[in-house]
């Protein structure tokens, strides 16, 4: 893995840069962490489904590992995407029209070959490998108080929160229109959610994951929740001050504090974690 | 100013990640050094003269320090750069049908009105503000030995090797079609040199700076050429691999070890300075 640098951004905050990670997000953290923790079960490789960065991600740990990578996605994944996996070795399987049905049919897959599954958030492992932004901003940034991240299925906060339990605590950011983890915490359970936001593409699943749900109870990890409009405005804020070029999904932590969604107590000292850059970049310009 | 973080790339090869920095270059380094320097004899105000990086860091530098700025561009000169020069608060002044033109009467401004003139890279205080880039890598990075960069008016270069004088060297890093540095080297003296690159608008100073090429010689800097072709890829890779969209003059000075244009000995410790991002990314995608 590539240890992503911190950029000071102002009075005690600070931005993680780990869109520069290999394939344009953490994702490969979880994946590495997986496939390694699974040792001879990993040999017969490695079974995903997502045509999202959890996809790169998982193709990329494999074929550094040297073990054959299987990713399925929906037939309706976008030529681009496909490309993007078979340039990392994978071969890719379409199947079905809609993400859950790719999902099944990798499940199937992997109980059926004895490859090893790699979720894209609801493993213990592949929370644990992304918990490795957490602990490296530790130590880039031993003083941090708070680090907002974006929340999709909640593997990020999960891996992180866990890492930084009783030295930093951890605020979910969601698109209004995916609370995931809002709506569960609310309702004391996981609870599907409808999924309508700019940022779906990488915050889209429809429930937080069982382990970011449990983690986010017992370190007392909150999420709060930003609109689309303010999502895309920290998305242009980060290419017009900084030149990042970022996906939506990645704006929204920041948007957090533009908005005051997320208002840090005097002396506070926050991390943004920028999680990934998987966009196109066309509309920045100008 | 930013410290702008570094990035391990590889076995003994950094990126100097300065293209976040205010203005998405290191001009504004220069910039703030002229007119700190300069005291009371800014008060009245900066002239400068460039419709690009140049300017929109000379533009960014006065802002902060409280002085009025007036920036000379060509009539030529892309809209874009011109509401980027007013957003700054800069007072743009269209004048000539060339850069040249454009930056005699800028300095005629100057003399008149006693503001003080900023050069893009031609005196010493803007010399010595770029070379602050070199010291904040020889603290990031104490092992380095070689710092590769791009060379337009040589005003970065200039900064940077004299910063490191004695401890890393500077390799300048040129297009073919705009080798400033490279011909004044052969001849013993600055020369006019044609101009022809995809990167001629950061690097596209038709002759090197007196200081740069006094500063080259003293210290030992080279200049080694990249053609085009390897700028455009270098600048795909760039995107590709770490989902940096920076300009091509940028590219450049990565391009020298892609080529071999530049190839370090075994062990030598190598940074590469990320300039700039002052760049159109709707190429990048796909
Ligand atoms: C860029 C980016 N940020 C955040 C997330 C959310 O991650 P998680 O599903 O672990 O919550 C994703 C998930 O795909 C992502 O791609
Ligand atoms: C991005 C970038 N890199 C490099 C240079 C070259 O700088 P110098 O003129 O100091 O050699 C420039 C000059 O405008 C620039 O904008």
């Amino acid at each position: 893995m590539r240890r992503t640098p911190v950029v000071r951004a102002g009075d005690g905050l600070w931005l993680k840069l780990e869109q520069l990670q290999h394939t344009g997000s953490f994702k490969p953290r979880g994946a590495f962490n997986r496939i390694l923790a699974a040792g001879e079960g990993a040999a017969a490789g490695i079974v995903t489904a997502s045509g999202g960065n959890a996809g790169l991600g998982a193709a990329h740990a494999a074929r550094e590992l040297g073990v054959p990578a299987e990713v399925f996605v929906p037939e309706t994944a976008p030529e681009v995407k496909v490309r993007g996996l078979k340039a990392l070795g994978a071969e890719v399987r379409q199947v079905g029209s809609i993400y859950r049905e790719a999902f099944e049919a990798a499940s199937e897959r992997a109980a059926e070959t004895g490859r090893l599954f790699c979720h894209a958030y609801d493993q213990p492992e592949v929370c644990a490998g992304q918990g490795t932004v957490g602990l490296e901003l530790l130590e880039q940034v031993p003083e941090v108080d708070t680090v907002l991240l974006a929340v999709g299925g909640g593997g990020l906060l999960a891996g992180v929160a866990a890492a930084l339990e009783g030295r930093a605590r951890v605020v979910g950011v969601e698109p209004a229109g995916v609370p995931t983890l809002h709506r569960a915490l609310a309702e004391g359970r996981p609870v599907d959610v409808s999924v309508e936001s700019v940022a779906a593409d990488a915050l889209g699943a429809s429930r937080i994951g069982a382990i970011a749900f449990d983690v986010a109870v017992r370190t007392g990890a909150g999420s709060v929740l930003v609109g689309d409009e303010a999502i895309i405005a920290a998305r242009r804020h980060l290419w017009d001050h900084w030149r990042l070029a970022v996906e939506h999904g990645t704006a929204a932590a920041l948007a957090a504090l533009h908005t005051g969604a997320y208002v840090p107590a005097p002396g506070e000292k926050v991390a943004v974690v920028i999680c990934g850059a998987n966009t196109d970049p066309s509309d920045l310009h100008g």
